[in-house]
């Protein structure tokens, strides 16, 4: 029943296919992350026709179960030339997964400049000519395709940015309510997408069947306390549902780990304008949203809806990573200015993490100043034109500090440093650089650990037991990711002894399995061992599992430096 | 008596050492590399503090010893991120060692904006302020210069491109007239001179020793067969002097292996307009100099001056890897508008093989037309300006591929591919994979063997003894960069079964040693070996020893592709 959806974006054909056994008990970035493997060259150009670019629902997509309807998609990366999995929410994943879809491939490429959009409904797929689409931000382009193709379909789709195969480049998805606010952001995977040109890919589920469970009676039980844990847990049904992530802003500078004047401080003195406090006390003037999920069935509800200062919608899924970057990192402290460009990013279809650190990348360099808001939003509204300053920033952080000759340029595997101090916040330091994402908080979260104090405390000032911690975390959320949850469960079930194996209980329950904790330990650590191979193959080293020369540089106010050796960062790499 | 000068360019300090046993027996490339794998991090960033810039002249340098006078450049390359060395003529590499300056090494760098020239006289070092020189071209840079520090000053500057830090930045030399034609051009040596904020290096070694010689009249016996060796064979002595290097115009188009419109055919249509007899047909009508030499004592003279079309200077040392780069590359045929780009490079002091093929790269992406010379003079001026498109070309091939999403990008280790097509010049192609240099012909010219058959005949065409050739050849090569010989007396000794004891002869008469020719092969592995060190450390792997995807296609006359396994293009490196 569950098959793979293969498209040739050359010869226009479709074809759906059975998984095979060694597929078997794999999804979202476990089966994406296997597939790339045993697929695509590792030493392909990434915007050649070897590439491929996968989605994949996670394995409990689909479901009921709450908070699992995050898509993966994978392919090689063109930012950092290694293995790629960037997940996200919206519409797509639950929407493949009830049309029986465990996955849809993208291959080859056109030879002409005809792009597509991919129309998925169910058993059949039209490939339809998306020209009159081509150029268009992502904002109007949702618009306009729910317009056409309903108002319930599921849209993945890149901007100008994907068009022009920017290594910034990200896949937009539009959110429950049509907006394009969120996005598999990081990697460049939007440029993979333009290279095959596939402006749009839409999913319509309408007539398709429910996912099968197996135990049907088991899988409602397990899910109802497996909602009750998600809401009951200070930081999931609390703290994010309050501030959204930008509840972090105020904390991690706190805990001075917020990186400033491009991770020169780990405080910023005017933290508190751009602070989680100040967005909902904005909303609250304004109008707008302070809670809503990415997607159907979520119950930490951690988006929001910003309006500008005359009530009118500006931008949503305004994310604390977000704000940083724009924010702390480049000394800009207006936050309407920050979600001017939050929203301009998510038109163009480019990554908010990389696009800030690359425009502190240029206040370094001296092309704009420090902390000047209006001079940003100019050089980010670059990037949805041709103009060649729009393809530096569009292509990076790491691109950035090479166009202008900048040796301070916070990247690994040149994937951009996101919102925490890797010297004040060390677990999630170890985990920038040996996850084989490129840095990559989400890839092992130890903010948790060194900050919430959520799963214990492990101080983050210090070396000592953040490699473990980051090995841990890497492999639960390798394993998350492949179940399709979103990321933020990982507060309770860390937390809460009976976490892992209420997860484990409604897989069992689903797919009429005995799987254990360890089984579910086990896919995340095959799932990294996939990804560190492709990885090897494509030509990666130990010398990259490091952060670069800057971070050997103390940083106030805790004066403390970045000293792990290679065998000890090497430790958090389960083999 | 010979010594390591060091000048720290933040502090303002020198110092002059000596050597030390370990680096006994080096000179040139032999030096640059054990000097960067000993005291350079190879993971730091090329840009930062860490890196070091080393000139080094050859064993042979500043002595009689025909063509001696190349100098070696090297550090930790901002273009292909692993060790680097590049040679060039000029009045450097003798002036130094006639000072008894075996390495000048710049180290650290400063953190205000202040650019320094630094004076080198006899057992003196000046530092001098070059704020007056900032953004200057090394045209005028030099002349200025000259006029100031006396017109016999060997020079090595850097042009705006090197001052913004661009990783196709070369280190432009004046030659022995005074004019900016010759280049250490590859790996972006010049960004790493303004990482420093060097502008310039001048060397005045008035009232030096001669370069001691253990036994004068043995060394003056051997210099005289040499030069003869020299100037007797037909490449040396009759084709390099009558054309230049552009001699090769014609016979690679006729071998099929003139790589045009970015690697899709290997001859061009128009291949006449852009040939060495049209180069010096020109150079007759219009006046310049056909035959002259990059340094003294050369007896080649393979450069020229040439002349636009109303008889005034234009460019010199205009070489045929330049002419292919901006002509068959692009599709280019007007010589005049080449020679401008030429001058353009060397004036803003960037590699005219990675702007070259850069610019092609451009026209792939459809940013101006294939063969519009005019829109490609254009492109190339903005190089010398703060324009972002400046920057994107300004960083050479890969990155310009990067900036527009180009898959089509003839670059090894991010560094371009020059004027010889791998799939038909097999043995050169080799050397483009496997040399720790990245895409460079000079580091095993299997030209010679492949069409001009000198050293015998390799058919390019196959697989076959082309890896071996290679192999021989880059062992070859690496012992004639640290001699400080021209690459072009390895055509005399291919052919000649006593070219290499000749030079043995030229060493052991000025050390007073007792080499044998076993011995400079050892010294030529042993170099490589440390280049080899350098770059595992800096994360290399034999991955990065691969053409690119594009060249798995076939190309025409021959229609024959590359598809030599990692296993066979290991076997060219000794170990």
């Amino acid at each position: 029943m569950s098959k793979i959806l293969r498209v040739n974006t050359k010869s226009k054909q479709f074809s759906f296919e059975s998984p095979g056994k060694s597929l078997a008990g794999l999804g979202g970035r476990a089966l994406t992350s296997r597939m790339l493997l045993n697929e695509v060259p590792a030493t392909c150009h990434p915007l050649g026709r070897t590439n491929k670019l996968i989605f994949a629902p996670g394995l409990l997509s689909g479901t009921a179960a709450a908070n699992s309807g995050r898509i993966s998609v994978g392919a090689k990366s063109p930012l950092t030339g290694g293995i790629k999995e960037s997940n996200a929410g919206g519409m797509v994943s639950q929407k493949l997964a009830k049309l029986g879809i465990k996955a849809l491939i993208l291959e080859d490429k056109p030879e002409d400049d005809d792009y597509s959009i991919i129309f998925i409904k169910k058993d059949h797929v039209e490939i339809i000519s998306a020209n009159d689409y081509k150029g268009m931000g992502n904002k109007d382009l949702i618009t306009a395709l729910l317009a056409k193709y309903g108002k319930k379909a599921g849209i993945a789709c890149i901007g100008p940015a994907g068009e022009n195969r920017m290594t910034a480049a990200s896949i937009q998805f539009a959110d429950p309510k049509g907006r394009p606010g969120r996005a598999a952001g990081r990697g460049g995977l939007g440029a993979v997408m333009g290279s095959k040109k596939v402006k749009a890919i839409i999913v319509d589920d309408t007539g398709s069947d429910k996912v099968p469970l197996a135990y049907p009676d088991a899988f409602k039980k397990a899910n109802k306390i497996w909602a009750k844990m998600l809401t009951s847990h200070p930081v999931s049904g609390e703290g994010l549902p309050a501030l959204g992530t930008a509840v972090l802003v105020n904390v991690v500078n706190e805990a001075g780990g917020l990186p400033t004047k491009n991770f020169r401080n780990g405080r910023f003195d005017d933290v508190q304008e751009i602070s989680g406090e100040k967005m909902v006390e904005n909303i609250g003037e304004r109008g707008g949203i302070v809670r809503e999920g990415c997607h159907p069935g979520c119950v930490i509800q951690c988006s929001q809806v910003y309006h500008d200062k005359n009530g009118k919608y500006l931008t949503s899924g305004f994310e604390y990573e977000t704000i940083w970057a724009f924010g702390a990192h480049c000394m800009i402290k207006d936050l309407d200015d920050i979600a001017v460009m939050d929203a301009l990013c998510d038109d163009f279809g480019v990554d908010t993490i990389d696009t800030g650190v690359a425009v502190g990348v240029a206040m370094e360099a001296g092309i704009i100043p420090w902390g000047d808001g209006k001079a940003a939003i100019e050089l980010v509204k670059k990037i949805g034109t041709d103009d060649p300053m729009g393809r530096i920033l569009g292509n990076g952080a790491a691109f950035t500090g090479q166009a202008f000759g900048v040796d301070r340029v916070p990247v690994v595997k040149k994937q951009a440093l996101p919102a925490y101090d890797p010297r004040v916040v060390k677990a999630v330091g170890v985990t920038y650089a040996t996850t084989p994402m490129g840095a990559d908080h989400t890839a092992g979260y130890g903010v948790c650990q060194n900050i919430l104090k959520v799963g214990g405390y492990i101080d983050g000032l210090v070396n000592s037991e953040n490699v473990e911690t980051s090995k841990t975390l890497q492999i639960a959320t390798a394993a998350i990711d492949a179940a399709g949850l979103c990321l933020f469960v990982a507060f309770p079930v860390l937390d809460d002894e009976k976490g892992v194996s209420v997860i484990v209980d409604l897989l069992n329950a689903q797919y009429g399995l005995a799987l254990t904790p360890e089984d579910v330990v086990n896919l995340g650590v095959a799932t990294l061992k996939d990804e560190y191979e492709f990885n090897l193959k494509a030509g990666f080293t130990i010398a990259d599992d490091r952060l670069p020369e800057m971070f050997s540089e103390s940083v106030p106010p805790h004066n403390v430096s970045w000293d792990f050796t290679d065998e000890e960062l090497q430790q958090s790499k389960p083999v």
